[in-house]
């Protein structure tokens, strides 16, 4: 038992007793309070998980380079507001409401119900009133904004990788497609409760669902659009291309932290039970656990392998370690979790050399945080979380080739059409001035126009 | 009906079935639950408005020229000081304090009321103490640190305007004023119960009472300050003066934006009943969509116009989609969310080189993202959420003119005895090396004591 | 009394009028809905504190030079981790299970209680399975994650302090100690329970225990370390050595005034209840009037003393003003934190050029900030606040002792063994290329590889 006496100091007041009624009704938690307390942690989990959007700007941001940097800043926050606008006109619906194994409805547009709106224009909140709405477990639009933030996850991963060569306005493109119509369906299947939650693939908060799907988007667009001009050169020969800004990234990877306990902790999808509770605070301690624990581990690898410790390869593998818990952060033995992600956090160090050496350009290291990671979590639920191994395959390739697949024909579409990547030209001069007319830090450095 | 089932999934547990007790009283939330989640709000809501201040300190920091960024930092961390501790003295008690139509009271200073000291100096919380305390609805003090971070956030309006070429003290002097004086009469109108709010003026969460009220004293301020050396030359032209480290103003919006959830969201200012919950999902859900919409307003308008998306327009776009929901974040309509934001965002494109037309200096977009946006939001309340529209226009032009004429008075008053302005060998040197004696970045760039 | 009608326009629903219940019993918090909301803000609370480490990741960047930012980074992340990872492993159950008056259990990893995973596995959350869960007033994880992230910020106090010429892997290795054995001891004899606590010592949130343990741990380790090569010249000539990036050092403060609400505010340990509710709001007002008045003593004593105001001396206002008040944020006269955090304002303008006549190279200013003023603020507690001046005194000797007495030990082996210095080519090299072959700014100013 813990023992803190903090409390008897601090409040001035007699530490209440923690006594249970002798009517175990009265004890519990009423259905409008658990109501309450389930559409605040939809909110208070969704704002973490929207700072996460922030996050994945600073860690790009701190990782391309000087000539590409405000262009990196526009993406992001554009593609976070391209997919809260889609994910609310069409992504939502698709994904949750009247799912029928594979897909949701069309229907447009995502409002609260009428139930909530009865209550909220009524003079008075009869109980008449009240039981419909709580008997929803949550506010409609709690869980719609709480959605919402993981859909910008996802497509915030695709974002790193393709940067410093990708034009805006066709990524944007993709960026639309992607949150209306390919994460939402494959969502479905899962989440919506479609034919994988029924086969029954597990992934408690998304390390297939959301972290692998940007991560396939990525990898096909990668692939796709092809290196960096430079960056491969003969004979094997892979050219650094080192972030202007390793603070920036730093701060980054400490945001994706601070959210990821709403992207983990929000995904119990419940505070109004003792039981819920206990859940979330295991949740939590799980995360920080698998976070700490890839850094460790690839700092230790880079160290070994490098004689050296490499301050990008560890930031990976805090994201590496997150992502590897996020399939299964439910898991009650804590040590679980330190394997975890201690592994994942050493694939980041194996994978990323990896996909060099098949000029695959990955500019932030996405591919091996965020998709290998999060196969290797999703495996991990069945190895030591008890999960149908046979069903978590099943879920990573169904929905590995089904965003793949869609992805690939997304990207040439856009390639045959619109074109997707800058000139040669614009390229070397860097797409803040081509593409923005801007440049990111006029003042510092070489060849601005300040000096 | 959305349908959810990461829970049976993740917790390990059967999702509790939400039945509403045979009693509706034990099914409702209990006086003193209700107590404690609405004071919970308003210190969650109240810590994510306070984080806003770190967000203006960095949007402004990247927008000013380097030799101007460390007074930027000191400034934006000193209002925020001056104004918490002022309105503690003073301001708090002036605007919900015995409002009598048009101003509280004088008193001073603001601390827990008498039946809280009781409660808390108690041996035991008996019912007797607990009754009159649970009877206020919310903690004192919270709702006084949820009005506190406000006032804060009008006073970081106005020091982006008058960036790069104001004094620190007089600058610091008049946020003394504003935030004791001039925010708190002005704010008692409405928010006090005072004169405006009998009218019928609705203002949910402050686009104009916080948002135009900054602008208007911005607005002043830049008039009577001059704009800087250089910025305009003759004929007509513009002197560009670009920011110096746009990922630091990106970081800045994010930050606002994430922020924002708990002015718009904490303004329902309470959450302990279904009702307020409910409520509240849809204020975040607004919030977001509004900012999302104003976006993409602003890159869009400013490609159609500029052939370019510019980066700092597009940051303002989102300020501006979020001050303009900031009056009516309660419409049930989400999609007239969109209409309302992407309207303030193409509000900011436009009115953007309608200042510098009428040689207003204002150094980071401060007026057309708050002043302009906010008018445009509160009129919208009118126009699409049946709000008044003559309540609207009186409480606008009201506050408008009270704010100028307050702010016009102090500016002239303080450019009459110690002066406002840095001398012209000052201002070319920068207010870094002039009123700190130190750099911001003193290994970085052109001109720096390091090279 | 207060008066606020932004609700009755908000929410289009009569504001629910607060009566208590007939029944008192009906109008009180469940035991289960007090458990949620207990263990809700140990989460909720804890993320913040979690986010200073980011914080200080951030100050400390901005205040050392291009060379070394890299490697301070590095060494913010991977010291979170490794507090994180043996507070798990060790500490906690040192300082918190089965308390002996000095020390606590050996146990290794700390887990959920049985009486927690009985009801997480069961297939129906029955009173039985709740009432022993329930009982213990909160998740036992969430109580571990809230602790967890003190631990990692007495870490972090030290790592700025040592900045720019210790070597990484010692300093991570006494980061292991620290955080497993020494901070858990002594942190032991108060909240877990020991001998200070019962001697009447009071440190609300830790003044002393988490702000001076990390001063001391940094101040023994200053002092064996040596300063800089070339900070102190003959004749007392003290070198400047300015921080590179001040709107980093800037971001920082702000992060950690942040999370400061959850540092002091989540320390009440409870929300259950309407007392604690109110205590927790009176915590974040005087957590914001302490940090606000330090900023504004150091400004005014620096403009005082040295004709102009320093930023830096500011930015440790803040923390001074915070970590002042952290011994007793629940005085119930704001005015007094007020005069609290105004005296640890000056007194960090005082130390500072003290410790450089000591010729101890404190790097970001660390000791003047958390020691000096930990010292002041859990005096403070006795003048101000009715504690026993000799418990405090008592308090703050055995732990400086203890913590200082260690530290020079573990620091003097690791001297002595690995070396704790990098050679002076190295540091004049700069750590960052040295010890991590990378560049934090690889395109920016002077003597880099890009340029």
């Amino acid at each position: 038992m813990s023992f803190s006496n903090k409390i008897a100091i601090g409040a001035g007041v007699a530490a209440p007793i923690l006594v249970l009624a002798a009517d175990p009704a009265a004890a519990a938690v009423s259905a409008e309070t658990r109501y309450v307390l389930n559409t605040f942690s939809f909110l208070v989990h969704g704002f973490l998980v929207m700072w996460m959007a922030a996050g994945f700007a600073m860690l790009e941001s701190g990782l391309v380079r000087t000539k590409n940097t405000a262009t990196i800043c526009l993406k992001n926050i554009a593609l976070y507001s391209v997919a809260g606008l889609l994910y609310y006109a069409i992504g939502y619906s698709l994904m949750y409401v009247d799912v029928d194994q594979v897909i949701g409805s069309f229907s447009l547009l995502y409002n609260p119900s009428d139930a909530e709106l009865a209550l909220l224009n009524a003079e008075e909140a009869t109980d008449e009133l009240v039981a419909p709405v709580v008997e929803n477990g949550y506010a409609v639009m709690s869980d719609w904004f709480f959605q919402m933030v993981f859909v910008a996850t996802a497509a915030s991963i695709v974002s790193g990788t393709l940067a410093e060569r990708i034009k805006v306005w066709p990524f944007l493109i993709f960026v639309v497609v992607l949150t209306a119509v390919i994460y939402p369906i494959q969502g479905a299947w899962t989440w919506g409760g479609g034919w994988l939650s029924q086969l029954g693939f597990s992934d408690f908060a998304g390390s297939t669902i959301v972290h692998s799907v940007g991560g396939w988007a990525a990898l096909t667009g990668a692939i796709i659009l092809g290196a960096r001009r430079g960056k491969y050169g003969p004979g094997g020969r892979v050219n650094p291309m080192p972030g202007a800004n390793l603070p920036l990234a730093t701060l980054g990877t400490f945001i994706l932290w601070f959210g990821w306990f709403g992207f983990n902790g929000g995904s119990q999808l419940a505070l109004g039970s003792a039981a819920d509770a206990t859940a979330m605070a295991i949740v939590y301690v799980n995360t920080n656990l698998g976070a700490a624990a890839g850094v460790v581990a690839a700092m230790a690898l880079s160290q070994a392998i490098y004689k050296k410790i490499d301050l990008t390869m560890t930031l990976n593998g805090a994201i590496a370690g997150l992502v590897s818990i996020t399939a299964g952060p439910d898991l009650q033995n804590h040590l679980l979790a330190i394997v975890i992600g201690g592994v994942g956090g050493c694939l980041v160090v194996v994978a990323v050399p990896l996909l060099d050496k098949l000029k695959i350009d990955d500019v932030v290291g996405a591919i091996p945080a965020h998709l290998v990671a999060g196969i290797w979590g999703t495996l991990a639920v069945a190895i030591f979380g008890g999960g149908d191994l046979v069903a978590q395959i099943t879920g990573i390739v169904a929905i590995g080739a089904f965003v793949s697949l869609a992805s690939a024909v997304l990207w040439l579409a856009l390639k045959a059409t619109m074109g997707i990547r800058v000139s040669a030209e614009h390229e070397d001069l860097g797409l803040d001035m081509a593409e923005l007319g801007m440049e990111a830090y006029p003042e510092f450095g070489r060849g601005s126009r300040a000096i």
